[in-house]
């Protein structure tokens, strides 16, 4: 058995209306239906866009990392 | 018609005792009332001051874009 | 009585299975068991492990800063 | 006469169908509607978004340095 | 419907003989082979190698958003 | 009454032929003549123009906060 | 024939007991099954976990490059 | 002897009313009292809070680097 | 029993007169004579100085990552 | 023979009345004089002066990597 | 003539006994003595090492832009 | 004597096919062909290119500081 193991980090943007931990969420469920292994995942960048003056969505970068199947 | 437009951003920091959410919708509100076509915002810094122990108010950085008129 | 003051920046990470802003105010309490006089904090980095294809904790990375005794 | 000047920045993005430079002119032109005695400026961010899988518009974000008028 | 959408961001590196501009719509178009709905780009890093003391290619890394089907 | 506070920050260059504390000093009085209640500054970035291989200007960029009337 | 060529990135993160270089070349081998063409690689963050006081793993995150076929 | 040593870095905040030097000097004073073995220190960030339109304190940060004791 | 555990962040430098891995390894041996529960480290900086025209020590910069007791 | 090379990196300026690829140009035409095997560069820093409202000259900051003689 | 010019930066670290700008302008007056047409300097760093809890020498890393001759 | 010393940094990028701090070592090497007074180094980018699947050469880039003669 290999004493290592490899990951790979994909870029994603999830988005949401109500909060920051949802529009992560959302971008974790996303992924969840393709990726498997998912182990952790790194916010780095936080907008929006705006409307009627308030926020009308959260958009959040996060990029997810998932180990790499038999590595 | 013109085929371009041109962007503002203004740095503003919001603030709130209950969540970084509400402290972007706080800055946000308190630009609407002089600013007209906010378009997006970008998180650049959170931060707050601590009360015993706990959380005061979370403050939040924030870069907002708006059009300018006409252009 | 001198004119100014003097303060440390510790550098602690807070958890939380629910939201950021718990996580954060997690690491307070647990600071807050040792440390006097703290005055601010700055959010560095904001990540989390991901369980079953959903947030399991959100880890929250917040640098202290308080006040030293009598500085 | 004073041996010294202050100046502010404003941080502007500017958008063009054709390239970096017109963007970055295509703002200018729009400051210097308003503000006198811009004197640099620096670019920041260079994106865009796509249409048809091509570049739709270029948008350059640039901050602008003028001189305070009698600083 | 679904009150939000997830995007995925891409890292590529485009190059071109003549322009920054032609690079970026390079690796765009390469891209568009295969992605659907790219929606926007970032440009992280200019670069280039150079041949008998001028520009030989331009290279562009940028990252390049598009929507997750069905997202 | 509000339990929030909003502010506003704007990015300025003071220059000065004496010191850096000078330069900043600079700023601040000539913001202080159309700005009221500035709150902090935050100094990012140091230069100057040499004049005779000597320092001529001393150029720091800073940012400066202040508390929105009525936030 | 074309006069450019187009690249993407892939972020990957090794491991390896032994050393840096042997967690980049662990990263390398496994993209190596399935990656056609990678040219260069770039090391974005070095960092590890400890096991009984010494380092158990070194993880070394890196973005690898390869040339698109046919672009 | 050990042909190595092991150094730690502490964040620290000084202030001054006169000078960005007399706030670096009063960090130091202060770690001084308790810690052996200062060595050298690096500028991390500089800001300040403003009374009636100057400077009220210059703020800066410093980590300070210090050999541990028998390392 | 808590669903959550807090970390706090110390920064060190280890040096080597061989390898950065060494250095690292060096470092952390310093810190388990008095830090329980070492649980992860990030390398945040590599020099070393020069002697005789070749590496003296390699000096390596990194924040280790260790969990609260009873937190 | 050798199997490593070792390269130098210098950082120029570059200034263009026309376009961003024109001031490469002209700092790798000017550099050309001078230095051999120049191999390629990165672009660290895009800005310009102003003169009437627009560009008077586009100032592009590159670093220039060239091989060693021998090396 | 020429409608533009072409500029170096060398990055030099002087240092004082006294004040951040009399580190400057110590490299400065270095440089002056082999340097032709020095017309910026750009502040990237500024740190000094401790003697007995103060500080020995402020070392203030700076680039410095100069005109090429005939460029 | 002078109580201050003003220093030069280059920067360089050294290779090797076996390791990190092999390819530090060259650079030094090289530079210690023509440059007296090499002082101390920082990495600042850590990459290299990849043959038949594995690293080729590792490409370290790195700044050396080294004392002006007589400064």
């Amino acid at each position: 058995m290999s004493n290592h193991h490899t990951y790979k980090k994909v870029e994603m943007v999830g988005s949401s209306t109500t909060s920051i931990e949802d529009a992560i969420n959302n971008a974790l469920a996303e992924c969840n239906k393709t990726l498997k292994n998912m182990d952790w995942f790194e916010v780095t960048e936080t907008r929006g866009h705006i409307v009627d003056g308030a926020v009308g969505h959260f958009q959040v970068t996060l990029k997810i990392g998932f180990k790499i199947e038999n590595s």
